[in-house]
């Protein structure tokens, strides 16, 4: 490992601002505001100036990622007592009104009383069913987030697991039926799930060490290296029929759905996620690491999805990273995310660290100034959903359906974490 | 369906022969000898005499598979209410004893009164632990029987599959870690445990009608007919690597074993056994009318396990089936095997059904003659374990740790009923 040639000093200067903005400004904005007094779990819809939309719905992924927001940070040495103490009762919440007692798993959307209005069981929240409970059980949260942690891998491994080709359904029904095919999802199988599905069952291995769970997350890890990395440029492939066969990626007929949707047009073939394949490189780095495997296998794949993001992914005129492009040439949508700059930033710190590369750190700091000065709402604490290439301001709300405390304030987090190793270093 | 050219009053002959075997010889034999009043559970080890050997070591296989053999005999009318006690004391015994409470699933060997002395997790074990309380349930024997079929599926799902490749571990340790791999076959898959998780899933699907077990029935369906079975001659390969390459089949050294070792040697990669690919056809058949499937997609395949088995394993000399042999040619592995004779009676009964076939009938009155004048112990009521070719008698005991009432009184209410719909028809 070589080590970084930046000056200490910028280093310092950016873990200063980013770490004062988290503890004063980005998680004061969600203790403040996202607790639900009255009925429980946590409202996460909010406009421009961070005021609640009106909107109450709760979703299954908010309340979850608020619960794992929480945990996490409180893990991280943040918010006295008080994270732990919203995360506990964030999760009791969802016990009470999102676990499914008759056929395991959680249900998808409630209103703001708990009453649900969509009953399917969606990968993406079963996933996050055990990743918030154990990230809140290793933060001292108790008997309660243990167990959901172990009842949400079972019913997952019951109910949602391919016993014919492997790997894991995206899109079920409440009963694990999966959905009918085509814009439903049934039939088909995503990176997305199963790079969640390995960071929740490290998560859960951490906090278990059975080899039962180490087993079922080899598996997935070896499927992601395996069946679903392009076999020349090693960048993620989005979707995929049953048999691992690659398709054209779909955007899903659900409640959720996500913000971008190319009108229904399929993205082509050739199409990587700048976002998903950085995140994917720093939590495969952390579940290595959890596994207590030598890194020295991991580092080639690694390379390579870090190496296509900083070639084709960053903007060198505005800073940032794009959002998407071919597996083998420059990005295709020249947008900017939110959640693709936040994981951006803690895999290119990651990326310092493994390999010395000042390349990584030229792509972090363009990044993050991109962030600091385009996507923050420095006012209210969060940051905006979505900008145009220059920086100006498309989608302006700060919390919704699924955007929330999650990538925001896990990156800050993990950024901190790594810019202090970078300090540390020779 | 052709109506099968063979006159009424030899079916009927032969049905009430074995009716009244059943009745007054098979299961009288296992309602007066096999309880352990002391200690509850089953006592399995009969000499030639039909006499206790002495040997009390309690198999999870047999424990199971005499709840089984109990619990299809009360849902086939016979043995009063007796049958059904006997079965619910049995799983009474096996839930106190082997099942594991910390990990789920069953533990694997005990000694008379239960004390544990292998807590390997044998997936043959475990599905006889959904097949036997399934039918206990379904025989009236209550909730105890349904939930320990649910349970089982639940432990199963959780630890023994593969979710990189798809399918089931065979051999496991307590906490389901793989065994090693070579003899200890932690790194195979096997057609046999395919063909019992199939045999299994029926059985819990139609107790329940839950999609979640029609798809897991249907994913191992679909494993067995399109990953087992020859290419070219549609006969059953018995081992595979984790990624479904065909192997060599060897000896699992585990505490159960089988009886006929090939004397450390692997099977040549061209073996294919007769017996497993009769019952895998009639399972399949069973299988297909619980789902409520047509049977025309399922008929090219059936017919090919039947034919292979009427030209290469019927012996024409001196009846029966023999063991083994290539896919492609005469057997090569003469010998009689007891359960492999039981298995062939059912299924040339099932292709008479459904072919009206006369060669299945041949094959079928060949092996139950061969069974009626040389394996039958017809002064103590069960089979003897192998014969030589010419009837011989090799294997002279009648109860050991798996040989034990499920073949033959399976294959005996089976045969029956199928001999019952054989006269009826036109």
């Amino acid at each position: 490992m070589a080590t970084l040639d930046v000056p200490k000093a910028e280093i310092a200067e950016r873990l200063e601002r980013l770490d004062v903005y988290l503890r004063t400004k980005l998680l004061p904005f969600w203790l403040e505001n996202s607790v639900d007094e009255e009925y429980g779990g946590f409202l996460t819809y909010f406009d421009r100036d961070g005021k609640p939309t009106g909107e109450t719905t709760k979703t299954l992924l908010c309340q979850e990622r608020m619960v794992f927001t929480f945990a996490s940070a409180h893990r991280a040495g943040l918010g006295g007592g008080r994270c732990l103490e919203l995360a506990q009762r964030g999760l009791e919440f969802i016990v009470e009104f999102f676990w499914d007692t008759e056929h395991g798993g959680w249900f998808w959307i409630a209103d703001r009383e708990g009453r649900i209005t969509d009953d399917s069981k969606i990968m993406y929240g079963q996933n996050f069913g055990i990743y918030a409970p154990s990230e809140l059980a290793m933060a001292g949260g108790g008997d309660l987030a243990r167990d959901y942690a172990l009842k949400s891998f079972q019913a997952i491994q019951c109910g949602a697991t391919d016993t014919l080709h492997g790997g894991y359904y995206e899109m079920l029904a409440r009963d694990w039926t999966p959905k009918p095919g085509g814009h439903y999802g049934g039939d088909r199988k995503s990176l997305d799930i199963h790079m969640h599905m390995m960071e929740a069952l490290t998560n859960l291995y951490e906090m278990t060490r059975s080899p039962l769970h180490e087993r079922k997350l080899r598996e997935v890890v070896a499927i992601l290296l395996t069946r679903m990395l392009h076999p020349a440029h090693g960048t993620g492939i989005a979707q995929f029929a049953l048999d691992w066969t690659p398709l054209e990626a779909i955007m899903f007929r659900n409640v959720w759905g996500s913000d971008r949707d190319a009108g229904g047009k399929p993205r082509p073939l050739n199409n990587t996620s700048f976002g998903h394949n950085v995140e994917l490189a720093w939590l495969l780095k952390h579940t290595v690491d959890i596994l207590g495997d030598p890194i020295d296998d991991y580092l080639e794949p690694i390379r390579k999805l870090y190496d296509h993001c900083v070639t084709c992914g960053i903007d060198p005129e505005h800073g940032g990273v794009y959002v998407e492009g071919p597996h083998d040439g420059p990005a295709r949508d020249m947008q900017k995310e939110f959640w693709q700059q936040a994981e951006v930033l803690v895999g290119m710190l990651d990326a310092c660290l493994l390999f010395g590369d000042r390349k990584y750190w030229d792509a972090f700091a363009s990044t993050m100034d991109f962030v600091w000065n385009h996507m923050i709402n420095h006012e209210v604490g969060e940051w905006v959903a979505l900008c145009d290439r220059d920086g100006t301001v498309l989608w302006d709300y700060l919390g919704h359906a699924w955007k929330i405390s999650y990538h925001t304030v896990r990156s800050m987090i993990q950024s901190v974490k790594r810019l202090r190793l970078l300090l540390e270093q020779g």
